[in-house]
């Protein structure tokens, strides 16, 4: 073993390979069989030949093969992931996570981009199946619906995380959208916030409209009328953050006195935009955010609150989902994950 | 073949495992071994025999296994990408044009997080070289040297890219952040710029320095003389980016001119501070960032102008260089790719 790199593979493939099965078992003075039985755990053999077997193994750093394993083997212990995700922040911890579960297991992650285009997830697909994958995580960059991944298999283990299949049988860990909105207007109603707007992303996604749900639903439960005037939508940008601010504020009287805001680009727009209207955050306007996106919540002034998916322990629970799927466990159905609410200067009170 | 999901694995490993080369060589009416050597394109057979036996794979949905294949070749069409890169704005380009270019080779990506662990990435490396691996990328948060991978075979071709190893055999594949500053400074020069500040990130970086030989270069083909009192360093943030006009803009006589940031987040700061000011971006002063990330550049008013890292074409690279070390060519040594320069408002003449 070295450290050397950069040097042509060339013919030094079995020098590479390091020790094999016949190396063990010449060492252990033992036949091959025996070696084998002894190195898979398999087979009829005394625990002191099974012992001495392992013990020399170790000892002339033999490492199993798991290409041969695999074939003797229900499991190649290898998973897919397919992603959409070509920017990244959202798949990103989520990806972190579930390497990180898996590899615990000793199973490896075969990391493919499909970025939204079909022909491509396809070929990924066929690419897996080569691999005999054991299972297979498929994200995206928004939790909508899409279409079930395939052509693959039948039985074989898919999880469905910040993504969801339109099939009633796919497993989908998303984070619970209008849960983390409840928590964000309940903390704004607690503080003595009533006129809370909402400043909201594209309607086309499933996760701006469930986040208008926990709003109405958290302004009900507080008593709270919901004034339609206090709710404007649209894209996921500062610049639209503190046009909000403009339609909200030149307009509207009583003025609102607090900001829920369907991400942390926009609650940094329109802080930036009140800043320069004078209007003093949180003293007259509480702001919370969503995503808790530490590049907007910790540069703006003051630092934002926000509301936080949780993307980690997604990837976590979508790696043990994986494990208890191909166990053999059944799994289906949408399943969300609770928010937090990280609070920060800008809504307390 | 069917797209349901979320099932038990179970009993269906069979089933799901599709045509084997058994159902090619019964359906083709042939022996194993000369299905065998049709689909694996090695030994002697009559040409006619060749396509009829691959005519009736393709017709019965076989694919060949992957795992198989590779005991019997050198190769195991897989390789290994270790990142320590937590956060991924800097590796997910370079990671997706990497997988991209290899995946276009029929070569499959184990994507590995070792996250500045040194035990992790020891476990990693252990899990790789058993999948036995055709080659390894290391990537890293920063550019940065350090120790080379390992223990890793010998002759294991191995690529860093956004990273450097502390060995001079290795391959290296990193921007050219001197040049990359060059590109600034010039553009600010020929748009008539005199007294060009540098707010710098941390020093300890590499890339800090380099960029600081950049400039330096620069003002001296344009033979303008080096301010000391221009050269400000502090650490990555908005925040240090504000604080640092307030340092330029409270003592130096006379002002400067335009500002070159080491990142688009402290350009973005120093932006926000010069407009609380009341200076005119670019009137009075210019503005040219680093990395050219989209969030920050196209969120600061105005715009801003930034170069660019191409990490999508250091990623396509990486991958390509990977290749040709699994070919068995030799190369070694630290390669510095282009940056280029994106003009935006805060820098126009």
């Amino acid at each position: 073993m070295t450290t050397r790199s950069g040097k042509p593979s060339g013919s030094g493939r079995a020098g590479r390979s390091g020790p094999t099965i016949h190396d063990v078992a010449r060492a252990a003075e033992v036949s091959i069989g025996t070696a084998s039985k002894a190195l898979n755990r398999t087979g009829h053999l005394r625990q002191e030949t099974r012992d001495k077997v392992l013990g020399v193994a170790h000892a002339i750093g033999y490492r199993p093969n798991d290409l041969a394993q695999s074939l003797h083997r229900a499991r190649s212990m290898t998973v897919g992931l397919i992603t959409n995700d070509s920017f990244g922040r959202f798949s990103f911890p989520i990806v972190e996570a579930l390497e990180q579960t898996l590899a615990d297991q000793g199973i490896a992650v075969f990391m493919c981009n499909a970025t939204d285009d079909p022909a491509r997830e396809r070929q990924h697909l066929d690419q897996l199946m080569r691999k005999r994958i054991d299972g297979l995580v498929v994200t995206a960059r928004r939790a909508d619906k899409r279409p079930p991944i395939g052509p693959v298999p039948a039985g074989l283990p898919i999880v469905y995380v910040y993504s969801q299949a339109d099939d009633p049988g796919a497993y989908c860990l998303i984070p619970d959208d209008e849960g983390g909105a409840r928590l964000a207007i309940d903390h704004l109603v607690a503080g003595g916030r009533r006129r809370i707007a909402h400043v909201a992303g594209p309607e086309r996604f499933e996760a701006v409209r469930l986040r208008q749900a926990g709003y109405l639903a958290s302004l009900s439960s507080a008593g709270l009328a919901y004034d339609p005037a206090l709710y404007v939508n649209g894209p996921w940008s500062e610049a639209w953050g503190r046009d909000a601010v403009a339609r909200l504020f030149d307009g509207a009287s009583p003025l609102p006195d607090a900001l829920f805001c369907d991400n942390d680009q926009l609650a940094r727009g329109a802080s930036e935009a009140l800043r320069e209207r004078g209007i003093a955050i949180p003293g007259q306007v509480a702001i919370v955010g969503f995503d808790n996106w530490d590049v907007m919540t910790l540069s703006a002034r003051p630092q934002l609150s926000s509301v936080d998916m949780n993307l980690t322990a997604l990837g976590h629970e979508a790696g043990a989902a994986l494990l208890r799927l191909i166990a053999g466990e059944h799994l289906s159905g949408v399943r969300r994950l609770p928010c937090s609410l990280v609070i920060r200067a800008s809504s307390q009170s």
